[in-house]
């Protein structure tokens, strides 16, 4: 067990840390040259220009002003004064709820922790329990804990009925949350631009035809079946290969650039570089003729396969982007079934153009069951079977373990202040390592189960995420770090012993995870401000690659928010808090801390350098909402086998009753908010196309969709597409088949009605 | 243990009864006077007629003609020669598809029992354990069985392979019976005559409106935000009182006529009755008198309450029934949210007329989940605590409870022949006698729950009373019949060591399920046959209250299949069946013959008798579905828990594959099948709107739909309906406010495009 003065030490070098981060954050952006490191988002906004085009040379990369410097804190208030409003519309719906989960971890746990501070800390220290344990090991902090009072005790009744206090809190401050967003969401959707996933539905396993393309079976269909409503869709193409190739052409391009400045700066001394795998190895040539040449034959390829895309039939995915004339026609298209069967023809909202997956939209109905079936077992064993090298790593990772296995180091181990490093540190370095690893192969894996769009595939991935950090990190942690072999018991154990089992646990624990908090919340969100990676990739792009203004513009590197890693490793915090909240709420002012920090941090963030790639109108709340629920329901169970395990039996039913009203409360909640995340709404729908029919009554609503939903190796090039059809606006049934489709022209004369 | 020749003395007596209940049968259905007990479905049909009406008296009542006794059975022939198209067409989707669940039963287990009875019998038989055991009471059937393969054996392997043949042999049925069923319905929705509910959506959850009424309130959101689809509305009265009173006023009606009649005939004595509580106590009075003023009374309280429910606002129910002008308005309307409040304007695909449940058209939505929550509760408590009787009935039900508890019978008891009935009987019968007093109280309970028809409340009855007859029947019987006293023990074992548990327990209850099959299953689908309490019914009725053709007409009582109780039944019988399919093969033959015979008395009974109360278009089989998975999966993990114990460990990596497999299975044919049974696809609705647009174009849709949905108490009735409004054809967008509506008139003049 660490002891006060072991979390003192980890408290201390963790807060110097995250202060050196902040004060190099603080100097670094400050900095002239790194602006597009640490503002690219206005920039990207075309607000601010850089500051290299006037002034003396040396304050184009120098901030000489020492005034400057003295004020450098003064991004925190500036973090936190942009209005809510203001704050969406400048970084959007997504980028704003996601603050608001730190928000709701700060309204959720202060009024806890001032109430746990007020009642159970005095409860706790006056048991006087552990003041007769001699044997066993408990620091101070232990003191202030549950572990403090004596079995049987009528003291537990405070910890009931703070239990249920913490619950009642919890699903109110969650109910008002879920409200204010769902309300944020319909309004941001209601006052939204035009936009054309607003009229459009991805329309998936369209059934193939013998006498028709893709094209005409998709319009015949809709034309029939969507007779007032139809307005024209666009078809989608296979250009996975395409991409990859667009992809490599720009790779090639980039080590063209290089050598090209290389030669530039030392004429003399003509680059080389070698053939094979990373020009590591094979044949030495001139590296400036080798990739010369290699873009022009990456580019007659490109051609190649631009042509064979266009024209070959089989390279039309069974997937269209289907519009229609109004969003109420969408609505009714999106949210209803087209055919008795129900695996064709699947429509679905069409995300927006950028947020769209393209890889894959056209996998049939039985191939993508089997891909989820895989991927669910894949998914168990690797979050099963992970445990096992994290359980080796944190047995080791104890002073005990390491002085077994290198007994050599007993001397050095043992002097006092290198003892307190490493066990305030060791634990939670080597979680976090394992946690790196991760959330490629998750998104992969989330990529294989064949989702359509982006944020989606975030949400997915988001929540295989969190299934791993509560199975590995939680429920990891407590059992192997306090006793790996416990594992083995666990297996072979009754379903009312395992909550005993963990529940006994928790309190020993409580110093971990607070050196964990400190490390991975406190120094991490540091270490986040400070954009490292970015800030020295900037500096090499923009020594080697960059030319023209264009160049530095994509040099920078915004980056975005990752959904699916930062929002379960909050929900861990929420897990902590939770739990901890009635067993030792000292734990509780450290993850406050973090809570307020990250909300700032991510605040400036949000405001000065996040480019979000989409947009989904804080889709995702549901998912916050049903994790922290989940959260609380563990909380409880634990504590309802900590307190059986106390001597106070009569607490099981008590708090039974809890997780009973917790999951009904997420049902009410369910049924009275999810939808607003889900479906959109026909009276909305009818609201909007009134208003747009009555501002626009000539809008040409067939040419602002056109080109909506294409391929992005697509946009910008001339395009010969599919011609649209206008005497559908006369004759709503449209005999099956069509001579000298391909004569006629491109329709996109404005029809008075398009608007309709 | 029960030993073979106390199985075959319970199945002879069984046999016995059946065939004694099925002679009974084919003796009195010959009787002309039983005529509408057994043939009511063609009298209301009217292709039957009394056959009183002519020919000499004696054979009116009793049926001389011998040579129809000679040939009693042949009403089973009879029963099968009605082909299925024509079933359909004769008596419905429901209950063509309910007979189909039997037939499910025997092609999924007549297979099984001839593979399992040509590998799995030989390879237990030779397994030769039980010859060496002689201390323990195990009997022949148990060398048919599991048990009698000595531990570690490789003879598991051929159960192993069994378990996975009939595994894949009941999935593929079950895949077959799903598509053929979702087709039929399909095609039955297709080809249905034009139905008030195709065109009709249920709204509930209006919001209250300061200024309009109800019928305003949902008149203008609908032509608002279907302007092109909306044709008229229903409100809703609270006629829940009324209703009650029309009830009360006929019971009191048929009082009187009983006294009428005794009275008629024996003019001597004016028959006197007591005014209190049924009739036992209070004044005595002349019993004509009385009833005739208790009805002159309770007519002028049903017109008051008529009154007032037309006239009150109160009275109306924030609910209505909107109508559409097409199948595919209504389809749209059905499937999508009106608005960003999704506990509003809750929209769904409108019952039949007839099975509505009126009284729970209006309840708000936090009420709604109130109820439900409790409900919830109730249900467990229900489940697990009803455990408590059967299990002390039960134990004392064996030879050794009885004379433990009385031990003067001891000597009665020991008699050779009263042993084995005791032990065939009383176990089944002390099962049965808790099952009749349940359905009742879980109707109930699915009432409080607010369902809003009849069809869901019968669905969602059923889901309890399997959840009840798993837990209670099958796992009680098989947990305390054996060991009452591993009920302790089970609370605080591991969960890998509950499936052992049970697996063990499975092979020696074998027998106590053979006898429960012949006594639930034969004897009493014999008893169904005879429908003794109709008929009782019938002849009393018959006796002293019809007076006309019509009486006689109400008094017959075809009643209907009760779903909500025989399903479940089934369902046991599947899981009885996959669980001892691998086990003990021998139980197969017993549930092939209820099986087979079922399906027999049921055509017979739904070609000849029943008249079902409403029409789902077998909206019930994705359950059916469901719980046959359900058994499926027990029988595999109690199987793996079973084997597991048996000293074949490998087995249980290669069992816990199947679960798996099921699991997916069950998702594939959700998204395969499922939507038919819940959605109505647009393109279906689309083609009969055009057919019926082709067909009949001058139909007056409005006129069609007025009536439809009006509580039955107002049925027949000059009723004063709320105008309907003919300027919304011409004028999509209402002003909101009114003048002058009440004076205009019901609007029902054909308009043209009213079937558009």
């Amino acid at each position: 067990m660490a002891s006060v003065q072991d979390i003192s030490v980890s408290a201390s070098i963790n807060l110097l840390s995250a202060l050196a981060f902040l004060l190099a954050f603080a100097f670094l952006r400050l900095q002239p040259f790194n602006d597009r490191v640490y503002f690219p988002k206005w920039y990207l906004k075309g607000i601010r220009a850089s500051p290299r085009n006037s002034g003396p040379s040396v304050t184009k990369f120098v901030n000489l002003d020492f005034r400057t410097y003295l004020k450098f804190w003064n991004w925190m208030p500036a973090a936190l004064r942009m209005p809510e409003p203001e704050l969406i519309d400048h970084a959007g719906l997504d980028s704003a709820v996601y603050i608001r989960i730190y928000l709701l971890g700060l309204k959720i746990f202060v009024p806890i922790a001032i109430l746990a501070f007020a009642v159970l800390v005095p409860v706790n220290w006056t048991g006087k329990t552990l003041d007769n344990i001699k044997d066993l090991t408990y620091s101070d902090i232990d003191k202030l804990s549950i572990s403090n009072v004596p079995s049987g005790s009528k003291r537990f009744w405070a910890h009931i009925i703070m239990a249920y206090v913490f619950t009642f809190w919890t699903c109110y401050v969650l109910y008002k949350e879920y409200k204010i967003i769902s309300t944020k969401r319909l309004h941001f959707l209601a006052s939204a631009n035009r936009r054309p996933d607003q009229y459009s539905v991805l329309v998936r396993n369209v059934p193939p035809d013998q006498d028709e393309s893709v094209s005409e079976h998709v319009e015949h269909f809709f034309c029939v079946n969507h007779p007032d409503h139809y307005l024209t869709h666009q078809i989608v193409y296979n250009a996975n290969k395409l991409a990859k190739l667009v992809e490599e052409k720009k790779s090639l391009h980039n080590w063209y650039t290089y050598y090209q400045t290389r030669y530039e700066r030392n004429p003399k001394n003509r680059p080389q570089t070698k053939t094979g795998f990373w020009g590591l190895w094979g044949k030495t040539v001139d590296a400036i003729n080798y990739y010369a040449e290699e873009i022009e034959k990456i580019s007659e390829e490109e051609a190649a396969e631009r042509e064979n895309v266009m024209s070959d039939p089989k390279a039309i995915m069974p997937a269209a982007f289907v519009s229609f004339k109004s969003r109420w026609g969408a609505a009714v298209c999106a949210q209803t079934q087209q055919t008795s069967n129900p695996t064709l023809w699947l429509t679905e909202w069409a995300p927006e153009p950028r947020d769209v997956y393209w890889d894959n939209l056209a996998i049939p109905f039985v191939e993508l069951n089997v891909r989820r079936l895989l991927m669910a077992v894949a998914l168990f064993f690797l979050t099963f079977f992970f445990m096992i090298p994290i359980a080796f790593v944190q047995s080791l990772a104890s002073i005990d373990g390491i002085e077994k296995v290198l007994p050599f180091l007993k001397p050095l181990i043992e002097a006092k202040g290198i003892k307190s490093i490493i066990q305030g540190f060791l634990p939670g370095i080597a979680l976090k390592i394992f946690l790196i690893l991760l959330p490629t192969i998750l998104m992969i894996m989330s990529k294989i189960e064949g989702f359509t769009s982006l944020s989606y595939l975030d949400r997915r991935s988001a929540s295989k995420y969190h299934l791993f950090v509560l199975v590995n990190v939680f429920f990891g942690s407590i059992i192997t770090g306090a006793a790996f072999q416990q594992l083995h018991k666990f297996a072979n154990q009754a379903p009312s012993e395992i909550p005993k089992t963990v529940g006994v646990a928790i309190p020993m624990k409580a110093t971990f995870f607070i050196t964990y908090i400190m490390v991975d919340g406190w120094a991490g969100i540091a270490a986040e401000i400070l954009r490292l990676v970015p800030l020295i990739m900037f500096h090499l792009k923009n020594t080697f690659l960059v030319k023209t203004e264009q160049d530095r513009e994509q040099a920078m590197d915004p980056g975005s928010i990752n959904f699916s890693t930062s929002e379960p490793r909050i929900q861990l915090y929420f897990l902590l808090g939770l739990v901890y909240a009635p067993v030792t709420p000292i734990l509780l002012p450290f993850i406050i801390v973090f809570f307020a920090f990250a909300f700032m941090v991510f605040r400036h963030q949000i405001i000065n350098v996040y480019d979000q790639k989409y947009e989904s109108g804080a889709r995702f709340w549901p998912d916050v909402h049903r994790r922290v629920i989940i959260g609380l329901i563990i909380s409880q169970v634990l504590l309802m086998g900590l307190l059986s395990t106390r001597g106070a039996p009569k607490a099981t039913p008590l708090i039974l009753v809890l997780p009973v009203l917790t999951i009904w409360f997420h049902r009410i909640c369910k049924g009275r908010f999810e939808s607003a995340f889900v479906k959109f709404p026909l009276q909305d729908a009818m609201v909007k196309d009134t208003l747009e029919r009555a501002t626009e009554p000539n809008l040409n609503l067939r040419a602002y969709l056109q080109d909506a939903y294409i391929h992005p190796v697509f946009k910008g090039m001339e395009f010969e597409r599919p011609p649209a059809i206008d005497e559908e606006e006369n004759n709503p049934l449209v005999s099956t088949k069509r001579n000298s489709r391909k004569s006629s022209k491109t329709g996109s004369i404005a029809s008075p009605d398009a608007g309709v």
